[in-house]
C-alpha cells in the first residue's frame, strides 16, 4: 500500500479535541488507501513546562537528563493519538523513539539521526495496522539514553521517516496554511506559494520565515522527500498548502519567489584593523568560540595597511561579541581603534532559484530601495539570494516595495 | 558500599522545592556512606491528569497505550531528581523502566515484575555514581511495550529493587510519619508503632490503613526486605517512622497491634436458599464473574433444607451484586426468597501476631463492644485478626473502645 507521513505540531495536538481533529485527517488518508506514519509533537505548552522545570532545577543541566525529561511530552501525545485512532476503528499503535529504535549520535539536545530500522513497523503494517504513531523529536544514543533532536526536531523526525520508508510524501500540518512570498502581516499582497524549491525554502527558513525547521528541509533535499506544509485547520486535499520539492518538479517560477526579513540584526564595525594575513581568523575565531553567529561579513578597501571590518550578528549577541573582541585585543591577538555597534538594523533578502539564469535582479533590488530613500548598509549575495542590511525603521517599507517590484502577488 | 533504597511518593516530589527537599534526604544517606537507589513517583496530580486525558480520549482504552501515556509522569520526576542531586554534587543519573530493563509480564496496567537485572546499575556504582534514580511504576513487557504495575506500583518497584540489589533497607517516604495503632483522626490516643510484622501490615493495609500498597508488603515479606515507612517532612534518622519487618525482628509485641476499620461496607443476605451441595459455588461464582469483591461470608444453620447466606462487599458494588444474583435466579441457577442489602455497616478489625499465642482476644473484643451497646452483625476470624461488621454509626465509638480495651496507647 502507498505510504504517507503526516506530522502534527504542538498547536495541532494542543488538547483532546485538536487531537481528534488531527486524527480525522489521518482517517481521510487511510480511507483513500494509504498506510500512514504519524509523527506528533508534545501538546503545545507542555515542552515549555518541562524545560521550565529543568531550568528551575539546574541552570547548568546535564543534557542527558534534560533530554529524558523533555522528551516525555511527545510520548503522551503519541499514546493519545493512537487511542483516538482506535476509537475511530483505525488500527493504530504508538512507538516511542527507543522502541523504533530511532538511533542517533550522542549529541544530547541536538542529536543527529543515524538510522531508522523499518522492519518492526513494516511488519505491523503487513499484519493490518494502518497507522504507526511515532513520538517525534526523540531517539536513543549508542549508550541507550534518550536523546532529543533540538528545536523543530519533530519536523526532522517526519522527514527522516519519510526517507527511511520511501513515503510518497511528508505532510507537515501546522498553524499556517503554507509558505508565503513574504509575511502577510507586513505585505497584504503576500501570496501563498503552491510550490517552492528546497534551496529557496532553506534560504527563507534560515532568514526568518520560520515555517519549517532548516534541518528537516536539508534532509528532505538530500533524500528528495516531497514535503508539504499545510494547516491543520484548513481544507484537506492534495493541492492544499505548499509543496517543497526539487527544482525539477517546478515547471515555471518567478525570478524571485520570496522576500524574507530578519528584525533582530546588529551591524558591528571594527575600525582601523591592521590589514595583515590571518586578520580574519584573529577576529572571527574568538567570535566563534564565544558562540556568536556571524552572518554577513564585509571588508573595506585597505588604506595604509589598515582596514575596517564589518559583520552582522543577532542583536542579542552583541554584548558577547564585544566581550570576545575586547578580550582578544587585551590579549594582544588583535588590534583595532574602535568597535562600533549599530543595533538598529534589519536584514531584507530576496530569494529565488530564477536568479541563477536571470541577471539584473540585484540592480532592480537596489534601485527599488533607492527610490524609497532607503540606504543600504551592507550587501551580501549568494547564487539564489541577495541580502541587505538597512535601518530597522524602513524594514516594512522595504519588504512591501520589493514585493511590488518583483510582482510577487502574481503566480509564476 | 552498603546500599539503601529510598522511595518518594507523589506528594514528596510535588514540585521543584519538594524534589530538592527529598534530594537533601538522599544526600544525607550518601554522606553516611550509602549508595542509594531512589524510586520516584510522578509529581502529585500528574498521573491523574494523564489518566483524565486517556479517559476523555477513549473510555474503553487499549491498556498498552494507556500504560505508554500514564508512565510518562515518573520519567519526568526521575530526570528532575537526578538533576537536583547533580546540582548538590552527588553523582547521579536516571533510568526509565525500559533502560534498566525492569521486565514484567504482559498484564498491562497491572503487570507483575519478572526480573530486574543489576549489572548495568551496579557497574555505574562501581564507577563512582552514588545515586541511581529509577522511574517507578513501570516496566516493559516481553513485546517491548511499556507496562505499568497498577495502583501503588512505585512501592512495589522500590521493594523489588531492594530485593534484587540486596539493599540494607527500603525506606518509603510518604506524607504520614509511620503506621499507627489506628486512625489518629478517630482515636486521639493512637500511637505510632516503631515496628510491625509483615503479616500485621498486610491485614492493616487491606483493611483500610492505606499507607503501603499490599503487593509491596507481600513482596517484602517474600524476600525479607526490611521496609520502613516515614514522612518526607519529619525528622530523618534510623529510628524515624515504622519498620515493617519479619516477626523475628520484633522482640516484644502487644497481643493486638492495630485496630483497622472500613467505612464503606455492605452486608447482603440471601434469605432462604436451598441448602444443597454446590450452593456456595452457585452464589459466589456469578458474584466473582461480576467483579464483586466478597469479603466475609457466613452461612446460618440450615432448617428444613433451606438456609440464609450472608456476605459483605464494598458498598459501591451492591448494585452489581444484586444484578448478578438476580440474573442467576432468573437463569434458574439459584433459588432464594429474598435478597436484603444493609448498606449502613462498617467493618472493625483487631490485628496482632500476638493472637497466635494468646487466647481470649475475641472474647475481650466482643465484651468491649457489648459494654458499649454495639450489636455485632457478622464475625470473621483469621490467625492474627478478628473482624466484625457493626452499624456504621457506631464505627468511631467501636474503634476508640477497642483501642482503650487493648491498651494500644502503651508500647508493647
Amino acid at each position: 500500500m502507498p505510504l504517507l507521513v503526516m506530522k502534527f505540531g504542538g498547536t495541532s495536538v494542543a488538547n483532546i479535541d485538536r487531537i481528534r481533529r488531527a486524527a480525522k485527517r489521518v482517517g481521510v488518508e487511510v480511507a483513500r488507501g494509504y498506510d500512514v506514519i504519524v509523527i506528533v509533537s508534545a501538546m503545545s505548552g507542555k515542552t515549555n513546562e518541562l524545560v521550565g522545570w529543568v531550568n528551575e532545577t539546574a541552570p547548568f543541566y546535564d543534557a542527558r537528563e534534560y533530554d529524558a525529561v523533555v522528551s516525555s511530552g511527545e510520548n503522551v501525545t503519541a499514546g493519545l493519538m493512537a487511542l483516538t485512532l482506535q476509537e475511530m476503528d483505525v488500527p493504530a499503535r504508538s512507538w516511542q523513539g527507543w522502541q523504533v529504535p530511532l538511533r542517533t549520535n550522542s549529541a544530547h539536545s541536538a542529536a543527529r539521526i543515524e538510522s531508522i530500522p523499518t522492519e518492526n513497523i513494516t511488519s505491523k503494517f503487513a499484519q493490518g495496522m494502518r497507522v504507526a504513531v511515532i513520538a517525534g523529536f526523540q531517539g536513543i544514543s549508542p549508550e541507550n539514553r534518550i536523546t532529543t533532536l533540538g528545536r523543530g526536531g519533530s519536523d526532522t523526525t517526519a522527514v527522516a521517516f519519510a526517507a527511511a520508508f520511501g513515503a510518497e510524501r511528508c505532510d507537515i500540518y501546522t498553524d499556517v496554511d503554507g509558505v508565503y512570498t513574504t509575511d502577510p502581516r507586513i505585505a497584504s499582497k503576500a501570496r501563498k506559494l503552491d510550490r517552492i524549491a528546497f534551496e529557496e525554502m532553506l534560504e527563507l527558513a534560515s532568514l526568518g520565515a520560520k515555517v519549517l525547521q532548516t534541518r528537516s528541509v536539508e534532509l528532505a533535499m538530500r533524500y528528495n522527500v516531497k514535503l508539504r506544509v499545510l494547516s491543520s485547520f484548513g481544507e484537506q486535499s492534495d493541492e492544499a498548502g505548499t509543496l517543497v520539492c526539487s527544482e525539477e518538479d517546478i515547471v515555471e517560477s518567478n525570478v524571485v519567489n520570496g522576500i524574507a526579513y530578519s528584525r533582530d540584526e546588529a551591524k558591528m564595525t571594527l575600525v582601523s584593523v591592521a590589514d595583515r594575513p590571518g586578520i580574519a581568523a584573529a577576529i572571527f575565531g574568538p567570535l566563534s568560540d564565544a558562540g556568536v553567529n556571524v552572518d554577513m561579513i564585509i571588508q573595506n578597501i585597505s588604506e595604509e595597511g589598515r582596514t575596517d571590518m564589518t559583520f552582522s550578528c543577532p542583536v542579542d549577541q552583541v554584548k558577547r561579541a564585544e566581550r570576545a573582541l575586547s578580550e582578544a585585543k587585551a590579549a594582544g591577538e588583535l588590534n583595532f581603534h574602535d568597535l562600533i555597534a549599530d543595533t538598529d538594523v534589519a536584514k531584507i533578502s530576496a530569494v529565488g532559484i530564477g536568479m541563477r539564469s536571470q541577471s539584473g535582479v540585484a540592480a532592480r533590488m537596489f534601485r527599488t530601495l533607492r527610490d524609497e530613500g532607503i540606504n543600504i548598509k551592507v550587501i551580501a549575495t549568494s547564487e539564489i539570494k541577495i541580502s541587505v542590511l538597512i535601518d530597522r525603521k524602513y524594514m516594512e517599507l522595504a519588504v512591501q516595495a520589493l514585493h511590488d517590484a518583483f510582482e510577487l502577488e502574481k503566480p509564476g
